[in-house]
């Protein structure tokens, strides 16, 4: 396994501790949970957002951490949900009298895990609402999850849930529009090759030296097929076609797009994707509003990656291009 | 070779398509020349900033092209020098009248390229000034490169160079500020993996499953040692006490810190190996002013990092904090 670690064991406490050391103006860690906060949180008088989940996604989701994004981030171990206990924390340390956006990435522990803390939340009288995210058009039904997953479109949740709390909107408000990100945003992904969880030693699964796999999960949980490895143009219409053949668009819409890298993609090799995705959305009439090319979600160090495709009306549009702080989507 | 791309030969080209068709409203590029320049290039009244290099490094260095940083970003063959016409090129579009920097890794073959376009440019009556970035501490001489190989730290000199340049200075202020950069910044750098360049379809070099290089160039030139893979904290220390080696820092200095991943390295094992490096500043009384952890200068897929140390007087702190709207450092 050759990782950049001190102990399988202790991955996620010390990148927390790192992330804290290289952001302390931004952020803070709340003792002992694995919760990364707002430096200023709670915010009076801003609903607060609190979003998380297994780590190794990184930068999600505490990159997302800041002014006009999330107000915590709950790390649970590398690829497990957290605890209810911990999401619990996050949500007193952000509870600024208007109440607490849960954004949850549809895996049925998460969301467990995730509601268990909205009802403690709720007992002590705070207000919780809670959206899913259930974006990946791969499969119905997965290894963790009843539905369809939450993958990168995830992103724009938070991105446009945050800013819509920073005008000062109410939970019902941000929980509404954030549910409107949801209906609108639509991801496919594919890896080349697995990833290695620290504590776990060994790959989660295989892919021959030739072979991709189409609709693969974040977690490595299977896809559509095992195919031989494609051309960078096939690929990108594999996925945006996926996404076609479940959202409909037409020549008025306007989207914005990620590629996003799983994490031992190039840089170059995401542009070579984006450039079919771009001429694709030009063929089809769609006009791209913004687009989106890095690691935002990823699998530790799985090579591939994932395009996401989110349908804008004026206020989704706006509420992107808002500014934001958070170290990993600055605007 | 597992890459998503088409064409091995056409990488680069596609990459740049790619990346206009991503920020069209801030990038645009010169036909054939595989030149990336700002779209309202050229800027009146500020001195032009050029760097550039081999591709495979990306976001470096198309993504520190914008208001604040570069003015053009000359793009060569997956590692390989750009041409002197290139350079020219991108030396014509970016001159707004008042000169154009150009900032070189020192590298022989960039060296030579940036230096017979600078002659181009001058006998045209452009004036030109070169600064050549030194900044990997590993080895003396190396593969392609007489004295010391230019890497991370390059990116500290765009950034400052270009808010000293956007101040309105002129191209003598604007040099100046980029050599005392220059004298100030110090990285190394280690290899888990190789890389693999698409037109040679193999790895560079090899490392066992269970070595890693220390001070590896960004192209795979070899460094000062391969050794058994050692625990973050370790690899964190023998990086930084090489910097320290080299430099002399006292309990007054303010540095920005940068931990720079390779390509194929999870944003995770950064942050931890980032834990470790803010520790050892904290022990030697240095005052850490910002951290940049992150993708900044890659070779391909490779796994590794680099850390980059840039001593700050108030003058070097006040451009860093400048605003930068790059794609791949926005302030």
């Amino acid at each position: 396994m050759k990782k950049l670690i001190n102990d399988p064991n202790a991955v996620v406490q010390e990148m927390i501790e790192g992330m804290i050391a290289a952001h302390p103006d931004k952020l803070k860690a709340i003792p002992v949970t694995s919760v990364i906060v707002r430096k200023d949180a709670p915010v009076e008088g801003k609903v607060g957002i609190v979003s998380g989940g297994g780590s190794g996604h990184e930068p999600a989701h505490a990159g997302y951490v800041g002014k006009g994004m999330l107000d915590a981030a709950v790390a649970g171990e590398v690829f497990t949900s957290p605890t209810p206990d911990q999401v619990f924390e996050a949500i007193k340390a952000v509870d600024g009298g208007k109440g607490v956006l849960l954004v949850i990435k549809n895996y049925t522990g998460d969301v467990l895990n995730f509601e268990m803390a909205a009802e403690m939340a709720e007992a002590e009288g705070i207000k919780v609402a809670k959206v899913v995210v259930n974006d990946d058009v791969a499969v119905e039904d997965s290894t963790y999850t009843t539905g369809r997953r939450g993958i990168a479109g995830t992103i724009f949740v938070h991105k446009i849930a945050g800013a819509m709390a920073d005008t000062g909107a109410s939970l019902e408000e941000v929980e509404a529009v954030a549910n409107k990100v949801i209906a609108n945003v639509r991801s496919m992904g594919m890896a080349l090759t697995p990833c290695t969880v620290p504590a776990a030693g060994k790959p989660g699964f295989e892919l021959g030296e030739t072979e991709m796999e189409i609709g693969m999960g974040i977690h490595g949980e299977p896809g559509i097929e095992k195919t031989d490895i494609q051309p960078a143009d096939e690929v990108a219409e594999t996925l945006v076609n996926k996404i076609f053949e479940d959202m409909s668009f037409t020549e008025k819409d306007r989207v914005a797009v990620m590629v996003n890298g799983l994490g031992g993609t190039p840089v170059m090799e995401l542009y070579i994707i984006h450039k079919k995705v771009a001429e694709m959305m030009k063929e089809k009439g769609i006009t791209i509003y913004e687009t989106f090319v890095g690691n935002y979600m990823t699998s530790l160090e799985m090579a591939g990656c994932s395009v996401t495709l989110l349908k804008l009306d004026d206020q989704l549009a706006e509420l992107l291009d808002a500014p934001s702080d958070a170290v990993a989507l600055k605007k």
